[in-house]
């Protein structure tokens, strides 16, 4: 379903170039998208575009069981490549709003920050990339190539109904990117600290081991899941599946849950279940990790049969749950070479190359085009009184703009 | 809450001593007694105690959160000493009746044996001390002595408003006992297998592990409470309590659920549970078991400090649920003695005396007097199809009647 943009106007007009970021995130801050409501956080960001001279378009997903949800692609084209910007304008629910210093959707400005839901994940990495490209274009005029925003309003959600849909549909009409830039916090303490290029793999399983039922009295005559269930576990964890590469940590295994679900304290449960979430790094693919878990899994299982003399080794199932997500790095030296310069010029250090952390949408992104995440500091992201520093903005948006400068001179 | 039986007179009036086993369980198992429900086999059952020149009072014992239940006590008084027959009139219930061959409250008779819920468990028992009574009044007048019969209609229930207010409420009115036979289902194959003499004790007990909930990728920001419960509770598991004594199994832990209950396949749960029952022997006392199951938590926790260099070992609760029960051993020989050789007379085989298997309503009777159990062949019981062989049935009376006519003798 695709909303006609032409129809609707229902952005703000502004006579201004939006150069200033703070400016711009205070207009975001103070529209409330928290997932899945637009909250005309998007109007807001079109009436920028607008300004800008991009098209924009506004399509709307949706599936069955999951909101609706409105998006935004926007391109000041050009002849030349194509770089696109990608993030979100969905926040995280406030929380307590009354455990706030200032609330969460007035963007109060104190002791030089600016606080608010959504100031550093990610309204403030768009309001500092549009002031970038306005400051650009007020300088140089439309750059030698195009410039996009592919922007969701379902980061924070199920993720169904955002950047996956977004990017097919606009590779069906026609859009080809060269790189991307994805505005999350990739920053753990100081602005310019870390670039990420890559992402660990995650991969999602369910064991589920079947035993039989019967009285606490008779174990004989019963089949306790549980000891089997902790002895598969253990040889999940016993030892590490690797010691990192080059460019990632080592991968790590949790265990998320394990449930048995018996509220009789006299019956041994027929049936238990765990859940684990492995990130994994490159030594592995999704499909090599899974045959190691399950050459573990079948392993442990033929050595408890033989250590307890059964004819029959414990019968378990594993399950994968969810899409996988492959690992990934990124390897477009103009892209990373040109941020990490930028970053460099700006704030006088190099940034860490990193492939650290949880997902992101940049997982999806790269099976387009190269994609590295650069943005704000993440201190305060999902917390009371995210913040950013005024300073920051600042910092972030001549880093965008010599980015913009050296990547299409 | 005591109903006055004397206004009652509800019961079906008989002119014959009941000395058939069969007759008496076909009356008992048309009526339909499915726990709470007394079905009229409280009933039934005091027409062939009056007709026994048997005292009955029928108390209904009430507390508030669970359903009100009948009981029955019945006296045939003389001067001597005194012996209960106690027992239960209530059945689990009948599951899918389609599936049973025969209705499971018709009492239908096919290839010798008698079909119905409650047939072995333990209506049967019942049906069988009555008649063996009946045969011995008829046959050599009262006993030199008291028969008392304490049964109720709370035992496949909860157990609250039974046995043990039946117990109390009969000592405040005087009663007292010198010996007590449980007629519960006590032969795994043929009947005179197996008198119990005792029962192991029963612990439950709760682990709660507290974490400290974080995302999947960033694990050094958390702490995952399902390996230290793991490594908690293979400390529990990994070597016996004990080897058995003389007179008991070795005591067994069963890890009976584990419940985390986190939905989230990126999260780090903060909390993990699991509940473990224990039945163990002589050996042991509940303090005793409740210390070493303490010692061996903290020596596990302090292992893992040791292996982490953790500062602070896991941090873990426990809970004991419910009430303990301790282990008890019947040492009354005559009792025991009388009914082993009442057993050995009739089918030519010393019944082996054992303390296995799950709880009964003698771990209460144990606190007035001695106390065995020893009724018909366990088999069927609980399960579609239960049932007993007529010539068991007639067994089972022979071998009350020998003990009868032993013990007062």
């Amino acid at each position: 379903m695709l909303r006609d943009s032409s129809l609707m106007l229902d952005y703000p007009l502004r006579m201004t170039l939006p150069t200033d970021p703070a400016a711009n995130l205070a207009e975001l801050i103070r529209c409330p998208s928290v997932t899945p409501a637009e909250g005309r956080a998007l109007s807001v960001l079109q009436g920028m575009l607008k300004a800008l001279d991009c098209t924009v378009e506004r399509p709307v997903f949706s599936e069955e069981g999951t909101p609706d949800i409105e998006n935004l692609y926007g391109r000041l084209a050009g002849e030349g490549p194509h770089l696109m910007f990608a993030g979100h304008t969905d926040v995280v629910p406030p929380g307590d709003e009354g455990a706030w210093k200032h609330p969460p959707f007035a963007a109060a400005i104190a002791d030089g920050q600016m606080y608010g839901r959504g100031a550093v994940d990610m309204k403030g990495g768009i309001a500092c990339f549009v002031a970038a490209l306005a400051r650009y274009v007020k300088t140089h005029g439309r750059p030698k190539g195009s410039v996009s925003f592919l922007i969701t309003g379902d980061e924070e959600g199920p993720a169904i109904n955002g950047t996956v849909k977004l990017l097919e549909w606009a590779v069906e009409r026609g859009e080809k990117w060269d790189a991307s830039i994805v505005g999350e916090p990739t920053n753990p303490d100081r602005l310019g600290d870390m670039i990420k290029i890559g992402r660990r793999g995650s991969l999602t399983g369910r064991i589920t081991v079947n035993g039989r039922q019967g009285h606490v009295a008779y174990p004989h005559r019963a089949d306790n899941p549980v000891p089997s269930l902790m002895q598969l576990l253990g040889a999940l964890l016993e030892k590490p599946f690797d010691e990192g590469t080059a460019d990632f940590q080592p991968s790590n295994l949790e265990v998320t849950t394990i449930d048995v679900g018996n509220t009789a304290t006299n019956v041994i449960p027929a049936k238990a279940t765990a859940v684990f979430n492995i990130r994994f790094n490159d030594t592995w693919s999704v499909e090599s990790l899974q045959a190691e878990i399950h050459n573990r899994l079948d392993r442990a299982a033929e050595e408890n049969r033989l250590r307890k003399g059964a004819e029959q080794p414990v019968d378990f199932d594993i399950d994968w749950l969810g899409r996988p997500s492959p690992v990934f790095l990124t390897r477009d030296e103009k892209l990373v070479e040109t941020l990490s310069a930028s970053v460099e010029a700006v704030v006088g250090v190099r940034p860490e190359l990193s492939t650290s952390g949880g997902t992101s949408d940049a997982r999806f992104i790269k099976d387009y085009c190269p994609v590295v995440e650069f943005g704000l500091v993440g201190q305060t992201m999902h917390m009371v009184d995210e913040r950013v520093a005024l300073t920051d903005l600042e910092t972030l948006t001549q880093i965008y703009l010599r980015f913009l400068e050296d990547w299409f001179a």
